[in-house]
């Protein structure tokens, strides 16, 4: 059996030896889910960076950017941070730059693993396959909000952590917490994604329809592989 | 309503604005649940340190110590952080100067906030009445393992907040996520107690017997409150 950890925060990842192992980066509202949505349908590759600043560089070579802070599209992106702009007819064949509150961060705070990749509900099932196969130790890392636990983030963690008990095992609270969450949520995950601290604050900035998207099981079928700079669709890790 | 909020890790503690604040620092197994047992038994009062070294100068002046490291006794001290030493005849009447792994180092974090208690299983009822009586917001640090999130610390959270669901509100997924696990929990929660990963490493060094203690529900009506650098019992907040 390999192992598996899941790190709850951002800002306890020093906490987590990554070297060696696969991070499952996890922002199910709304980050990760853009990214699964955006590679599935024609997105060519999506380059995460940290600021606005970064992504002016990548504009000028012509990629789209794609920002958010606080919820809200970021001013001078060319899109925001729905997974419906990421499978828009613009978006396709083309390379996006992104930064997000959350997400992005997560992803540059796990370099240093042997591969990183973007988990979502939409890519549940084939990210469970590829990393059942891998032979790596896996951490699940929960992009949260702004350093905080997010609910959202957690019930992935642990329905990823169900679909791994064949292959990995855990004896790390947080999984074990995380999977009584997604147990209790399953039935009715949309409703339980809605109830969270980041569905509301969405819920004022009119993105209401972007929840019942992003609680989807299995819509997509790649994984978001990070190669040097680039996340690109994959279907192994 | 006054607000609380959960900080799973001492580690996610800069995250919560503390001032004007009651900050309930949680250890179930085992620094809390000491410091509630043995000042309701007779222990005159409690110094948390960080160090060994800081214990010196109180075992100079007559303090018996308790030190723990890892879940074990650290050597040098008179007494390891099990309750029932706490409450030996050899305690009552007696100061303590006290450092353990994670529970005196939540204590010194959470400084800066109006008023820091100690919450434990054995005192929840009366903790949970003072603090809605106090009129004061309220943020439950869980002092976790090493940084790391620990399940019977935010099952204690869990139970605390449902005790104070009418006079504190909370927009907190933390704090939601630990209610959830609470009512999961709460038939048989010696039982989830012995579940957990620190249990585990405790049941390895002989301290069984510690844990059914430590799930007992409102054995002690008392909670221990920092005045300066002790922690003496008291009733209210």
């Amino acid at each position: 059996m390999n192992h598996l950890e899941t790190c709850l925060s951002p800002d306890l990842l020093h906490l987590h030896a990554l070297e060696g192992k696969i991070v499952v980066v996890v922002d199910i509202l709304r980050a990760t889910s853009c990214m699964v949505s955006g590679l599935a349908t024609g997105v060519d590759k999506i380059v995460p960076v940290t600021s606005f600043e970064q992504c002016i560089p990548y504009m000028e070579q012509g990629f789209l950017s794609a920002g958010e802070r606080g919820g809200a599209k970021l001013e001078g992106c060319h899109m925001g941070n729905s997974p419906f702009e990421y499978m828009s007819d613009a978006a396709k064949g083309r390379s996006v730059v992104m930064t997000t509150t959350n997400g992005t961060k997560a992803i540059h705070l796990s370099k240093g693993a042997y591969r990183i990749v973007a988990g979502a509900f939409l890519n549940l099932p084939a990210l469970a396959h590829a990393l059942g196969q891998s032979g790596r130790d896996v951490v699940i890392c929960c992009a949260g909000w702004q350093g905080r636990f997010s609910a959202e983030d957690t019930l992935f963690a642990g329905a990823l952590a169900i679909a791994l008990e064949g292959t990995h095992s855990t004896d790390c609270d947080a999984t074990e917490a995380a999977k009584v969450l997604y147990r209790q949520a399953q039935d009715n995950l949309e409703a339980a994604l809605r109830q969270t601290a980041h569905a509301k604050r969405l819920g004022r900035l009119g993105v209401e329809k972007d929840m019942g998207f992003c609680a989807t099981i299995g819509m997509f079928n790649i994984i978001p592989v990070l190669h040097g700079e680039e996340l690109l669709a994959s279907t192994v890790i």
